[in-house]
């Protein structure tokens, strides 16, 4: 790092959280936002967030402000993307520090999730599809987490993480439309590369849903999956 | 973001660039340092770096950097990972700030690269087999990197942005070799899953390497690959 020839910027770090989750049931893809209560943007939504403390680490913040909003068991939180252009929050003006804000990402099982009321700020879950204006880059960093939760979804078996233990093959279908979008692949291609990796078990056991006829149950097989872990691999 | 119950940590906020290159000639995984004239870890090599001045993006900041220590065209910098835990820097300790390191990456074309000499620091290319002990956490960060880099030649196609032109499925082998280490996978399935993927235009143009056989010299075809650019594939 050399002696800068113009002044240093001054910075007053933050984390924001993109918290995710597929209700399987209604075949949304949900995120988590807090409805701000102080200015800048009060009574806009924003993603769950807070300034770093001295002594604290992003990690430490990240998961500090979450706690305080919702309680899920196994919540492992991913750095996203930092965003730390000047201007992104309307504070620097008033200030004289730039706002840096370090984003983290996960992905939560809906049904282990339970949003904590009667906190400083209302909390609540809102489809993707029908996400409000957000507070400052909000918006951007959302998009961001999308795209890094697709690509997730594609190379990864994060899917197996939040859905239920057992499942067909075409609620694991749904559950990739959901968060990818519709037509991201047709199922018979789904259904026979999703098999041909050998990571799903056949339970024998079958499920009517609806007026369908019965359709088998998998579930995910660790153990075969355990040798792969460390291989590239196309999940869709 | 909440108020805050302790005092808010302030920060002084700089990028770190992973600057990788293969030197396809020697089959040696290169990467950029800089040697420091300053304390502290005044004579150590770290990663070039700088910290941001007011008014600048971080992204603005890392080209700056670069752009006095190496020559290269098309230098795409992707952000990598931001490092901002307590006490990782020991100017802390003197200036009562915290130093937070946003990384940024890139792997850039050895042929193309030219190292400026004569600037502030000795600047030079490092197998990443020999590397010193670098200053702050720069090995953390320069491990981080090579990750990433692992990573991004197994999902994209990044290596046919550095090879020549023109290359033999031998010297693609080995480029990835270099990259992944020695037995990433056996050469007969690289060369059949590369084919498969119908991406590699066979020039019809043979080339003699030392004491070998004729072998057809490729080219990556970037037209048979524009279909398949967003969609999830495994190039190893």
């Amino acid at each position: 790092m050399t002696a800068p020839s113009l002044p240093l910027a001054e910075f007053v770090v933050g984390v924001d959280n993109v918290i995710f989750s597929v209700d399987t049931d209604q075949n949304r893809l949900l995120v988590l936002l807090v409805q701000r209560q102080q200015v800048p943007f009060a009574g806009y939504w924003s993603l769950p967030g807070t300034l770093v403390r001295q002594g604290e680490s992003l990690e430490a913040a990240a998961y500090r402000t979450l706690a305080e909003k919702i309680r899920v068991s196994n919540l492992y939180l991913e750095q996203l993307y930092t965003f730390g252009e000047p201007a992104r929050d309307p504070r620097e003006t008033t200030y004289g520090k730039r706002y840096l804000s370090v984003s983290y990402f996960a992905l939560v099982r809906f049904a282990d999730a339970e949003l904590i009321a009667g906190g400083e700020c209302p909390v609540q879950w809102f489809a993707l599809s029908t996400c409000p204006e957000l507070a400052f880059d909000h918006n951007k960093i959302l998009a961001y987490g999308h795209r890094r939760l697709c690509n997730k979804l594609e190379y990864s078996p994060v899917a197996f993480d939040v859905l239920p233990e057992y499942f067909t093959l075409n609620d694991l279908y749904q559950f990739y439309s959901t968060v990818l979008g519709a037509n991201f692949s047709d199922y018979s291609n789904f259904r026979s590369r999703l098999l041909k990796l050998g990571i799903l078990q056949d339970t024998h056991q079958k499920v009517i849903r609806g007026a369908g006829r019965p359709a088998t149950l998998y579930r995910f097989d660790r153990e075969a999956f355990a040798p792969l872990k460390d291989k590239p691999l196309v999940f869709v």
